[in-house]
């Protein structure tokens, strides 16, 4: 069955195109700079190993979808004949709030339900859902599903889940954690039990999603209890212009003393903190290898990117008790052995002891790297978010 | 040598009188509701046994502190004949900024710095001010000193005290961790190494702080290396009023979405979250006595502080590699067996073991309560920021 997964943002739209249940990617592509004149549209055939880059005007999402539907039908560069035979379409959806634990078929009801917690995602899910109606009207006859970035979290014991702020207003305005890259964590948690030959409910460990967004988990018996993104995905871990944690009265302080608005906070702490924050970019090979020529700001932030990942390991650990494995993912958890080694580096009296050889050549594919004496698995995990969309959604219409 | 140690709030005067180098306490005692008609004023003379309880009215700090006077020279509850003998006076100071990582003697230069630093701590600092001018003023010819409460924190490393916000504007405005509740932390400090019979610089130790106010610190051999508070007071745990950790974007969400003030979120945050705004009450032996009547929010709410408290400890284990012990003090942490207890629950893994029955018996007094499996060393010391100022005031004369 063709199976197109749909990754919608504010201005950009992205997709890939499966034969599912065989799992084999058709093409994918990216449109971005919606709504702009100089709109990109990137488009591959992985069948045939061909490709387009184009620059041109899209004005909305609609526009920019029909353009994705010409090329995959494209008799030149093109993987299918006709785009009707696309039945599936499994789409990204950032936030269900506490309604969702499982992906779903897009039925009205439901999708009125996403639109009720836009409040807590106004950045994500309006656009989000912008897609879902655009896919909704060129594929009428395709079922549409929707699988959450906060799915995996909702299994997260309210110990966890919930702040220390008044009860009442935190259950009226669903003031709680919620976690995002779920659907990141839970396929690699499926391929880590794989990978050790565990069952899945007997697989407990740590899982970091290391891109430009960072987030931890804590998966117990194959079950997220804890992470390290909370209300929003601006909490836990230094990311590349997201501040992470932050005492609450730096908001206060930021407002009253500098005299900054509200969009100015939000701003600065999305946008302008983290990595760029720290050392002027968020490109983390060029932070490395600034930091080799002698760079004093990006060892500062290559130190603090660092010793936060390893004060989560340290919490995650508390509280799963034994685990099987710490597993790092997406673009930078994947690629950049040096960021692994100083997160974990003197940790040996925890149970965890890099091979450093091993680290170096980790990169990029599925490889463990801990020392022989190390009592937890080390392991680099490539994740496939849209790969783990395409799959939830075909399971769903087997039920 | 007389040493009046002086703790000067907003609407109380807190004071303790000390015979050094002997460090026997004298008297003690508390004005409070400063500024009211029915201010209190508790007076108690610990060699002849003696206290006094009054209801009067009090303006100001001043007449507060004259009120002392006549009460520690009168014949019948006094302690000495006359007041003048006392020169040295030691004050308890919030906020040092990152000028004082070590007490000082208080001249005008460095008062102006202590005020410089206002902005940083505007509900503490010009209140302990207040309490130095008043008794400048007193005692003309007493040696003033400060003590304070983020000076042990000094020595946390660039990695640790820097949130991921841009350089630039944290240096020009002095963002950065700094930690509290100094004082009792090195006091404790101190009182493990020699407990434990140590080289102060060859012990390691997690401290817990767990009053009103709620701080946990890392200190490896003999420095602290990592604190949960931060910028503020704010920030960590979970404390009687105070919600500690929380995502950022839940004050935009509060002010965009709830309309509320800034003055409201700070008061939410800092005087209706923690505790009371989990079950109602701050008080942890009401809480834990309504949890024993199957009280449903007093559970969560005692779940919650302790869970919090066993993320510190995951993350302190991992930034200071071995450590000594993990030490309890403060109200709740000297006589709540029960918090030690969850706190510790299902930490094995890491080296911790809880004797029961020891912890049941460790409250109020110095105390292990660790098992003989337990790798590190579980203790209960009371905490005494008053001694400690005391001493670190006379200190400061002899050098």
């Amino acid at each position: 069955m063709k199976t197109l997964v749909i990754n919608s943002g504010s201005s950009s739209l992205k997709f890939q195109l499966f034969q599912m249940p065989e799992e084999v990617l058709l093409c994918k592509g990216l449109v971005d700079r919606i709504g702009q004149k100089d709109a990109q549209l990137s488009f591959k055939n992985l069948r045939d190993e061909k490709s387009l880059n184009q620059e041109l005007e899209i004005q909305n999402h609609d526009f920019a979808l029909k353009q994705v539907i010409k090329l995959i039908e494209d008799k030149q560069l093109g993987v299918i004949a006709n785009t009707s035979e696309i039945q599936l379409i499994g789409h990204r959806l950032v936030h269900g709030g506490t309604h969702f634990s499982e992906p779903i078929i897009l039925t009205d009801e439901v999708l009125e339900k996403i639109d009720e917690v836009s409040t807590l995602a106004p950045l994500h899910n309006p656009h989000n859902l912008k897609g879902v109606k655009v896919t909704q009207t060129l594929f009428p006859k395709a079922t549409q599903v929707g699988v959450f970035d906060t799915a995996f979290h909702q299994s997260i014991p309210e110990k966890a889940y919930r702040y220390a702020i008044p009860k009442k207003m935190a259950d009226e305005n669903g003031i709680r954690v919620y976690g995002f890259h779920g659907t990141s964590h839970e396929f690699i948690t499926h391929q880590t039990s794989d990978f050790l030959k565990k069952p899945l409910n007997q697989t407990s460990l740590i899982s970091l999603h290391l891109g430009n967004g960072c987030s931890m988990v804590a998966v117990k018996n194959g079950k997220c209890i804890d992470t390290s993104m909370g209300f929003s995905p601006l909490d836990g871990l230094v990311m590349g212009s997201r501040s992470g944690d932050l005492d609450p009265t730096i908001l206060l302080f930021l407002q009253r003393e500098l005299k900054m608005s509200l969009e100015e906070v939000d701003h600065l702490l999305n946008k302008k903190s983290g990595l760029i924050g720290l050392c002027g970019t968020n490109d983390l090979r060029e932070i490395i290898s600034l930091e080799k020529d002698g760079n004093q700001d990006a060892k500062l932030a290559l130190e603090i990117y660092c010793y936060r990942i390893k004060k989560y390991i340290g919490a995650f650990l508390a509280v799963l008790g034994e685990v099987d494995a710490i597993v790092f993912t997406a673009g930078v958890g994947e690629n950049a052995a040096i960021i692994r080694e100083k997160s974990l580096e003197g940790l040996e009296h925890l149970g965890i002891k890099v091979d450093s050889e091993k680290n170096q050549q980790a990169n990029g594919e599925e490889n463990s790297f801990h020392s022989e004496e190390s009592k937890i698995s080390l392991l680099v995990i490539p994740t496939n978010e849209e790969l783990a969309i395409a799959k939830a959604s075909y399971e769903i219409l087997k039920k």
